[in-house]
């Protein structure tokens, strides 16, 4: 029989979560976080959940899939008959050994002080450690996920009140993490002291508030953007308003540069900068730092628009669009017979032979992970007629892994841990290669260096890792 | 219980169906097929189906849903197990009444001569008046589709071979159609006298050839294009290779030109004209014909991008990404709340208030139906900033429905039948508003008035409808 | 990967079809189509379908599955809120080769004079000439079922009414059929002339008719039994009540036998006589034909009760239940491993030890098919301790296939064709064996031998059997 | 839109869950749980699950749904390419507050000794103090199930091993369990004190044992019965075999006797006396207490029909069928308008007239709960032309809802809580109606008053109840 194959064209780094919550008693807080999902969803693909509270019970659904397969007008219209006046939800992609429905989010369970629901983006590096001091302890645990390591640990440090218990814990927690976390009567916002994923606030039209991993998810809801979550800091909404606490502090910040690089969605702000613009900035500098005789400059779409835009700009050379992305692939495909393949990577990106046919083409993509994808790209070009293609990389080269809530490969599958740039452009078939520099990228977006993890980059990571 | 609703917010004409079709003993002829529909998915997405023959049988799999719902590993591996040497598929949109699994396609039907699997993309003016001469001849029709009236022709009309059989009927058929239709040794593409819709010819590496409404489809399977086939020709592909016949003349032909401004793929070439090029002569010529002082050039996307490339291009004025789609909504959605459905728009299209903010903004979109969306696009746009709003349409006011296979508004409904450009632009809010003219559209393209049907645009229909 | 596989343990000839209609304006006709179909699922258990008509259109819903599969919650509301005054409904078993849905049941077409909806019970021995006729001018066919043929010799007919259409086209049809027919504004009825299938006629209370297979048919929506349809008759429903017509007759009338040995349900009543009350004087003719001296009578179930308790009855010996029927094992199930391929017959049917140990037992079983699963039952009431096994069979040997409507192995997998009863007492393994005879069949019932067709024990078809 | 609705007629008390688990090395262990979990689906329809271990890892499956529903091709493929060693199953109903896939079992966790699976069957009455204690010591819970908690009891109890941890919880917890407890090495089968709910052990021809609720489950898969673990008895078996060990004695015992009354299946053995037998008993005494002139004795089916052999057998009344049970209807189905209601019962059971009409007919069934179902039969008999209508139940009057496993109405629900049964008769319509005398369920079942709990009738509960 048949099977159908991940269809793993674009070789990307992949986001593990998106997070989203709402206090709005009074207004449609499921639809709104179903709404959030959607806008989230680029940030998780493998499963979904909404979480709700009528401020006595609290009711879920969640399961494997898309929001659009999740979530049917049956299922959706029984959360929300709830009435609920709280919500949070959860999109989430996992690495392989984890992908099991009783792992999907948001974690809902029943401690000393009644329910909590849990929403968590990140990766915690000393959860092995925490999980093994809580099974000492006599705990026990139904999911390999970290959000039941937070969980156990809010239930078990014996706070009276939520906020009480999770800063209590904040402290033996080292890692990323940004939490939204509802009980019958609060909804909260958390993030690490470093500040490593994104997590931002923001206001409805008619009261209420919403928080969510990128501020597109406040935009599909109509609230207005406040503030981004500070790194350390706790955000607690409940009926007398919203209210922050800095309950740790880490003089090193590490966001997530990739956030900028390639995750978030173009149109979310991320601490006031625009992603779309950072994005531009990048291609910009890399028309600088590796500037090229040729005729067009044409983006991997979708991520590498931005950039390309960027480019040309910059150096002047026509902005052309010269692969055209199939919308109807999903994640995977059947891929029917072993001779079909060769031509697989042209079912997701085909060439626009008329603009390419003799022309010197900057190509522009926003990393290169295996590499196994800019090969067949370059070679598809060629194939089309391209003159020369000059392949240029918006990002430096991706070294290490990510140990923060990324799903990347092992250093060995990196195609940049082993092989210089000028090894990589001879594998990909590349008349030239460019990879935008660390320096550059810090220069181009005036982010400061201080402030961010580029430890894919540079092996720089914020914490020590575990053994 | 909350209803799944029509994410209708692009507000555009829609293209029927997709045909393909491949003759290949010894290869892989369902998974060809399968990879083909998968190209051609943008042209119908309610329903898929796909006929295999192995020169005895003929095996069916087809449903409602997309290429990607109704085939899943099980039901490719009964077919692919078929071991067929011919198949053929199609991907149908459909008006609303008619929306019903029997009218999925291709119709498999065995008559006097054997086995017969039709596709057809396409719209039989005088259908009415055909089947009522066939029912007064005592046939009977299981569904409300064209493709049956076409079969039953071909059924009764007395002539041993399909190809005979198939030019007996042609004179009687009004209309137009591009089909493919296969027995159990014979492939066969036919285009009306007028070459309203499209089809294109390739040939396989390893030998075989495929029929596609578009050349899209050919690339997904590695064919190389040979040509389109002719108004009024007949393209038959059996064990003795590819021969044409010209069956039928019409001086006058009249490809639809919608298909240039917004149905075909932009990496598809028609008529050895490629479809982006052409959209960037359009925006080209638009940014002539209504110039205007701006700071960006945005499209929406995604059906405006080549247009504003062109449009920029030629302007001078800077081209930029000012709207995100999200790639993850369906045809249909849930809209949760009546007071969420504001927002709706906001959850494909979402604004960069940092591009936008304080600029003087050129949105370009490749037509305007009723109108509604166009509204909501300059209104997200002035809420993320934008100073002014200058609406450019690559192609003229829409103004007559289209009766060839395309699933339009009544003229009332298109707002341009009955408004003024002023008066749209009033009604949408836009700054200025320009649309490309008749005239432009043909001297940008280099296209003949004279082999074009453009009765979306002047009434001219090359048929006399029925009444 | 495991296969799910055939859970044939019962080794029973199989109904092809059970059909239902009602006339009932102003009444939820939909929902007693819905009833009467699962009160006849067991004679079709692989498609249903409902079509029904408002006095102007005709709508539809039909797919592969039990009807508790192929309706939901949505699908029943569409068919129901559409307001119809008539409907028609079918569920069908059908061999193996046409197991596709196009096939499934009421087929719905237009012709000249109008929207027809057809459910038949049945099989047309002339069907593939008519078929060859039909094609010869010029029609085409899209499904391989006998409604099809029947369909489109009505719509070329050329009477204006469909009671004339089917009353010229009876003479034609040579076989089996119970036809219920159903327009804009009539319902109709017919039986074949040898009246082969069943088809009875009910009133509700509060007005309408109701057609149906089998009685218990027109119990399950309260409607009072009126009386069969007489071979060769047609009963049209409509506007101005019920009225019959003699549209043909035979002299031989040629009812099935085998709806009284196993088909019907037990509470169902058959002109006049109840099937139950017939199988219970079949074995009590079976305890006057083969007495045996033994302890205990039990049942193969469900089957084999009613005769089981005539036989107890007859002889004296205590009736008793020794195997119980899982009832959660539908058609198919997964059969996980080959070594526990020999426990399978004990997941459908277990027998009780403490009832059977040491015990000589009379098995009573209404038919022997292939023989597999009677040795199988020998194994188990063996293993399980019985001392003696005798098996009878409330029929007489099945030697030759069906050609009328029920789906029946060919002769030579028909054990009784190459095996005499003794032969078969040694596969089986069982001490005794008898099967009632011919003889005893009529007189125990009290049918005549002339009213009814026996040819799968004595190869008398009704027909000579086309080539 | 029409809801599906819950097709109660049947009227019963509904058992909560039946348990499964084998350890069989180099056996298809998945392959046998899945068909166990058929043979035990009559005790739980709502959930179904398997887990298995390899000896290293843990694997499961488990959602809402029939076995035949939970468990495809592809999912039971890939539980069985696990290649296990021990697994364990579980089928469930539960009350209607908590029926949420969560709740579904087997339940999976990891704690400080490893990975453990719990099935299990019964109710805990301290359940509420228990888990109010661990969330005190800081546990919390995912899920409103008793098997959480007696999960989290092993875990934090802080023995070594996993027989230790659950003999140091055994004396904490009060109430009827019956449990299957898995390791990566052992699998574990326990049942409470008082041995309220069944549980038994057989041995598998070519190595290794099994636990199943009843015998049936062992049946099925080939395994020799052993004996029923005793009340207070833990069964381990491991690579060193099956050892037993006396954890905790209660001079007490309580075993449930609506097990044999109604939930067991009858081919079922407990504790050496067959279900069916004892069902017989209860018939015959019935006949003895309550004896009536009549012509028949039928079954309500299936639950009757033992009792009703035993009953004609002592009365030498003829034993007759006179209700014919629907064998399709599940457990929910769509009654599509309130007018069909009132024919809703005869969906399900449907008269045979020709047996009742002028009959003086005796009607056994097992048990009333709230009357509605047996007014309601009562009613169909005499339409169907019964003279008179003897009802008699083969268990005593219940009173008392079941706190230990049993899904129950509370006693306001329950008609023979507050109605006499001339009452009773007088509301169902019956001529005369008796119940068996708990003195005659003992004496004829040869059981001890003083182990078995017969709270339901006599209010006599094993524990004292919580608040």
């Amino acid at each position: 029989m048949l099977k159908g194959i991940s269809c793993d064209f674009e070789d990307k780094f992949r986001e593990e979560c998106g997070v989203f919550g709402v206090y709005a008693p009074g207004q449609d807080v499921v639809g709104m976080t179903y709404l959030g999902l959607f806008a989230l969803q680029h940030r998780g693909q493998e499963s979904a959940g909404i979480a709700v509270t009528d401020g006595e019970n609290m009711e879920m659904e969640k399961d494997m899939g898309l929001v659009s397969q999740v979530f049917d007008e049956k299922s959706l219209s029984e959360l929300a008959d709830f009435g609920g006046t709280i919500a949070c939800g959860h999109v989430r992609y996992s690495t392989a050994g984890s992908s099991h429905p009783v792992n999907a989010q948001p974690l809902v369970a029943r401690y000393r002080h009644g329910a909590l629901a849990l929403s968590h983006n990140g990766n915690i590096v000393n959860a092995s450690k925490l999980r093994q001091e809580l099974e000492d302890k006599g705990h026990m645990f139904q999911t390999t996920t970290d959000s039941e390591v937070i969980a156990s640990l809010i239930a078990q440090v014996g706070k009276p009140s939520v906020e009480e218990a999770i800063e209590a814990c904040m402290d033996d927690i080292r890692g990323a993490y940004a939490l939204v976390c509802m009980t019958k009567d609060k909804l909260i916002g958390v993030r690490d002291p470093k500040g490593i994923r994104p997590l931002c606030v923001g206001r409805l039209p008619e009261g209420g508030y919403v928080l969510a991993s990128e501020t597109c998810g406040l935009d599909v809801v109509g609230a207005e953007y406040l503030e981004d979550v500070k790194p350390g800091e706790m955000v607690i909404i409940d009926q007398s308003g919203l209210r922050k606490k800095e309950i740790s502090t880490s003089k090193q910040k590490a966001f997530c540069i990739f956030e900028f690089i390639y995750f978030a969605r173009p149109d979310s702000d991320i601490d006031g900068s625009n992603v779309h613009m950072m994005r531009r900035k990048f291609g910009a500098e890399l028309a600088r730092e590796h500037p090229v005789e040729a005729d067009l400059v044409i983006p991997v779409p979708d991520s590498g628009i931005s950039a390309a835009v960027g480019f040309a700009h910059e150096s002047g050379i026509t902005y052309a669009e010269g692969l055209i992305k199939n919308r109807y692939i999903g994640r995977t495909f059947i891929l029917p017979s072993q001779n079909l393949r060769e031509t697989s990577v042209r079912i997701k990106l085909n060439p626009i032979k008329k603009v390419l046919e003799g022309k010197r083409v900057v190509v522009i993509d926003d990393s290169i992970v295996r590499g196994t994808t800019s090969a067949k790209i370059v070679q598809i070009l060629k194939d089309a007629g391209a003159k020369e293609v000059h392949m240029r990389i918006s990002s430096p080269p991706v070294m290490y892994p990510c140990h923060l809530g990324i799903d990347t490969r092992s250093s060995s599958e990196l195609i940049a841990y082993s092989h210089s740039p000028e090894e990589i452009r001879s594998i990909i078939g590349a008349d030239s290669l460019g990879y935008l520099s660390i320096e550059g990228l810090y220069q181009a977006s005036g982010l400061s260096l201080h402030d961010h993890c580029a430890a894919c980059f540079d092996g720089e990571y914020p914490f020590q890792l575990e053994e």
